[in-house]
């Protein structure tokens, strides 16, 4: 009788299983001041956009603020944030998503899903607890 | 004639070989302006903290940045760091690195040599690219 055995093949892990979620999230009319209030509350760094029916029209970020501090001026989350967001599907690979922050200089994606909407944020503080041991 | 051959083994990939270097420091009675200033213009998040004898006395980020957009009133660096800094040394293995960071819920390390001289900053980001494809 003849068995098959199955390839041994590396689990292929994505993103929806080491993301953070639900995304904590922020409106574009909201103050910078508020916008940090949220980041340090919660101890996070990044901070996605969203309008009023949830679709991502952003992102701002700790960097955005120590920006805004460099310069300015600036009083609201819209005035600091950046548009063209990168972004993550749930089901991509792990090396996926930090290829995407590798290119981009980023450290972090929100996850959204095939509406546009935020479904968590997955940063370089997840994958590389993945190398922890 | 007989051949010994080295066991096939792991890699060790050390903090050195990942870091960002040199580190990009600052003095402990800077604005936060100045400060915010020096992250942006090297597209940073993490600034150790030297005194004039060049050793650590703290890590400022720009997370520290929000937060005193958050509460207000701080002037200075040395308001707002963090004095008991956690650090890396330049060779051990990333996976050490990555699990002080995941412990202790920061992003990134600074080097320091047995003397307390930053070498550079070791981050998630560096080391999350290390799965990039
Ligand atoms: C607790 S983390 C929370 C935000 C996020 N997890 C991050 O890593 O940036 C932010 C705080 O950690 C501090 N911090 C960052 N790196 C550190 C390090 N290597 N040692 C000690 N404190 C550090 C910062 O000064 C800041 O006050």
């Amino acid at each position: 009788k003849q068995v098959f055995k199955p390839m041994r093949q590396k689990e292929i892990k994505v993103v929806k299983s080491v993301m953070s979620s639900p995304a904590i999230t922020v409106k574009p009319n909201e103050t910078i001041e508020s916008a940090s209030r949220i980041l340090i509350e919660n101890g996070i760094n990044h901070l996605p956009v969203v309008d009023e029916q949830g679709r991502l029209v952003g992102i701002v970020t700790s960097w955005d603020i120590a920006k805004a501090v460099a310069v300015g001026k600036a009083r609201t989350v819209e005035e600091i944030m950046t548009r063209k967001v990168i972004t993550a599907s749930p089901d991509d690979p792990i090396e996926i998503a930090a290829r995407k922050m590798d290119a981009n200089k980023i450290s972090a994606l929100p996850v959204v899903d095939a509406k546009g909407k935020v479904l968590g944020v997955v940063s370089s503080e997840d994958l590389s607890k993945l190398l922890a041991r």
